[in-house]
């Protein structure tokens, strides 16, 4: 854990986006994958056997897992070279029969993905829980109203919380939404039109988003607007409790004090400081958030049946606002518990 | 029209937009707004109908509402004193009772948005039936499909225009749904808690979103997801249609000439050349709806209960992505219909 | 002229950026290439005599134009078709001969933005003339210094006037640099080699670049780095006066009341109210070009020799981003005018 | 070390960037400072001699580095708190006297800075070297040059090498020149005014920047344009490897091959494909670093005398898009050695 992580980063979220869970779902993909194809014949059930008890053993061989990632530029084929060494030579050619590197990494994104979505949903809900508490206990206080940075007119603590909970209450119904249309199945094979599973294909694909507990859909190797629009909500997540930092640095300023933070930061420098911390990297996770889905959205613009550019790019980016998305609730909690309405 | 408009513009969207198009959603608001209150006895009946005639009757002083933008900000209090100038006395106090400007200028932007919708459903529709008819004409011919820039297998025809087609299929659904979730009424008053119409706030609020044929929400002038979705939206479908030109670039050159384009553009230096300009522009404006869409999302940080900044931001941002928009449909049409398959 | 632009545009940098500007600069580029063309031996001084003449009488047929720009992507071929019509046929082959589209266009924005930056230097300095008159004024006055939006220590206006001046000392040096590194000509032919002016390229640019008060420099066609570095100037000073407003739109918070503004925006709700909306503007306008710069940076991925869709991208960015600036620089005198501090 | 960041990381730049190498950097400033203080009076020689044995026998306690990041916002108090409790108590109040945790944090920057830029250049250069000396074998063998992704006329691929190498060479001057304006001590106290240095303020500073090899400046911890601009160094040089990255993913295409690439990377799929890897990630760097300055820009709009929120904007863009840089040189030296003419 970096210092910097340990502001502005999330434990919870890191880890299941790490290496270790990456493989995890990676090879539940196989797993499923030669279970599905033994059902519909695609492979015999003894190589599928075979293939379950290698993943059951498989110890990664890490340095050999990066070299293949630097090597391809992606870690499957390594992988799948690994664990075929495990195999009985007979069954090798079962392993990942008909599948390609992105069916494999793309659909471990979903599992990993689906995890995530019950962090967010916990955390959502748990601020909406303080935030309902907060307005039984204040919400018909009265607040001056400040709008374009000036003093308005009075208006109740009612308002000002409800303006924060409305968007979170949205953003647990898109994750509620994403979790059935996103959350599916790639299976498409070299090509993304699944033809290297011969007539198999839709069967299998089929099956596996069962056993995995995925959605069904067509390949979408190449087709990536989903996930810009899963960018769009861990903005829409970060921007909300970004407006929720912005609101509390402006209402603990000394010369408003409409709030108190208990337990602010300290400075070096000055003792009688009390920083809005939390509120502050909220607003910078905010931003950071609005920036990268912008640049996420580059990654839509995929070269023909697979770009390794756009790919890769998806790859810096989707991670790292996973993982804002993760810090801002987690902050967010933190700072509606240090808040002491004036 | 400028010369840069004429090749990556939208005529018909930017009329849409234009500051006459505006104003006229603005005396929409104002004139439900007055029914509306007259019915829930906010105001006058008398009040009503003279405000409707003056509505009827008003023509626009435009430097006069040009000074008045450039001094508050926004053009309503100018355009709201022009409105009062045409009404005798006694009814001007009932002209924008109770509404703030932020009140007339988003419900403006929902009536806009409404017809804009209804263009970019066309211009979709449109695309999909010429893809549906190439698919029809095409879809069984061979293809070589390339992964990583790379030669791979071949593929069919088919299978690539799926891939154009399936993200506007979604879009069109998230148009449909976001005519429900975004398509809303705002009326919240000075600080936006409605308090400002007494107890006729909701009342009204409902009358009025009957008559715009707009959704009721409370009050959202603050909390801007909903405008950040439609950002998302707008990228996807200009991310959709620069996947497509970039496939058109990748497909045309000459050394692959798996398509042709009819009536490419001309070079002034070498009479050779036939550039792909619709494809080219495609993809431009895909990376610069992305890139607007991370800028427009900073926008989501309000202050308080209203942020001029934030505000201002969203007006600089959206309306170049929603002609974007427009012309990227506009253009994609134009390229299917220069599409030759090899 | 837009209601939005009366608020944050620019006239002065508008018309600089007008079509007719370009056509201008385009026209001078075509003089300045045939009379060095003629100096050189590579075209006839007949034939020079006889462009410069066209080129005098030129009438543009604006609709041709841009249906040249639509078509082709570019508006030269569509130029040079028109200036041909007006010249003898004998030498009509002169005119354009060895150059390329690219070399027009880019030349002719160096001549335009020459004229910006008169406009970017004289306003800087005026700004810092305010900035140095107000610290004459009161810079030895006391002001409360905030960090982290805490009250900090006291500290002097003119501590505070300074951090707002030196960045834009800075800049007005950049601008200077700028001048020589950045403002030079683009002639390289079809593909970018001067291998179509035979062995007369480099002469001819030379000549070319002193007739037009440009820098000479070898092709840069499809390596714009320096554009990119504009791009970079231009947000850092939009920034900078982005901080500019954001400070004063804290400082004259009705609590804190460091400042005020004199003439501040008018509500259409609240009588009372004096939004600081030049400073609000600073700011939107500071968040839009610093998005914008991301943006352009996408468009330095030129393709081979020449990208069609990267530079128009560069097209769709670039120019907003030179009237934010000027518009920024325009807005701060206004706020510096309207400043009184407390 | 992750997956992702043996493809598209740079060990070597993110030890540089690591906790302990941050850590060494704020402990020579605070070294630095003792000694310029003490020479100026401002400290006792006892003291000063203490803090530097202090810091020389100093073992960090980590976890308590942590919780005071997380608390504070800033590591800097914590690291005050543990290097004083190494002190004898009449010395402690000499330690960091006068100075704020943005003095620290900020200088150790520009002195980790200094390293990493002596990797750049040394990457920088090595490139050129290769660069050249592809052209010293290759140069005059003629490329087909392709604009807008067509066939243009017969080029050499000296033209080409050129294109690569030109923004290379300015790159590095640009570095030489930020060494200058960009690398410079931050010194300002707890405002940013030196006021808490007594008259001692400027010689200290004076004496830390020869000390530390830095150049000495005004305070700047609320103008941030350097670093904004350092932002724009960073990205113009993966856009430059970026516009590498797109032409050797182009050249290489199949159908085209004008290059081969020696051991590209491996499909899971397909035996038959040797991926562009090193190409396709350069792309995707030059991609997320341009978005990524558009973010970092926003960090320039700082509040009052110092903003917690655009100063951990920065933390969370700059250190990404320094290991990019140092990526992309690396990635880039694996490319041209891997390539093969035609």
């Amino acid at each position: 854990m970096t210092l910097l992580s340990t502001l502005a980063g999330d434990p919870e979220v890191e880890a299941l986006l790490s290496d270790a869970a990456q493989l995890d779902a990676m090879l539940a993909f196989e797993r499923a994958l030669a279970e599905a194809s033994a059902e519909t014949g695609w492979i015999g059930e003894a190589a599928a056997t075979a293939i379950g008890q290698a993943i059951e053993g498989y110890e990664p061989d890490w340095p050999g897992l990066e070299a293949g990632m630097a090597q391809d530029g992606v870690v499957v084929p390594a992988l799948v070279k690994q664990l075929k060494a495990q195999l009985p030579e007979p069954h090798r050619a079962a392993l990942h029969k008909g599948a390609t590197s992105q069916d494999v990494v793309d659909t471990a994104l979903m599992l990993q993905l689906a995890r995530i979505f019950d962090v967010y949903e916990a955390r959502l809900t748990g601020l909406l829980d303080q935030l309902d508490a907060l307005g039984k206990a204040h919400g018909s206080r009265e607040l001056m109203a400040h709008t374009r940075m000036q003093v308005a007119l009075p208006t109740t603590w009612g308002a000002k919380l409800a303006s924060w909970s409305e968007p979170l209450k949205r953003q647990l119904q898109v994750i509620a939404s994403l979790r059935r249309s996103l959350l599916v199945i790639q299976l498409g094979g070299p090509v993304g039109d699944r033809a290297s599973f011969g007539e198999h294909g839709n069967a299998i694909a089929a099956r596996m988003a069962k056993r995995l507990d995925l959605g069904l859909a067509t390949p979408w190797q190449a087709t990536r607007d989903p996930i810009i629009a899963l960018g769009g909500l861990l903005t829409q997540i970060t921007g909300a409790l970004g407006k929720l930092g912005v609101d509390v640095t402006l209402l603990a300023q000394n010369e408003i004090a409409a709030v108190r933070l208990e337990g602010g930061g300290g400075s070096s420098a000055m003792a009688h400081k009390s920083n809005p911390v939390n509120a502050e990297v909220l607003v910078a996770l905010g931003r950071f958030n609005a920036g990268l889905s912008g640049t996420l959205a580059q990654a839509q613009l995929h070269e023909n049946e697979r770009s390794g550019t756009a790919w890769t790019l998806e790859w810096l980016t989707l991670p790292p606002m996973l993982v804002n998305t993760g810090a801002s609730l987690r902050l967010a909690e933190n700072l509606l518990q240090q808040l002491r309405l004036a």
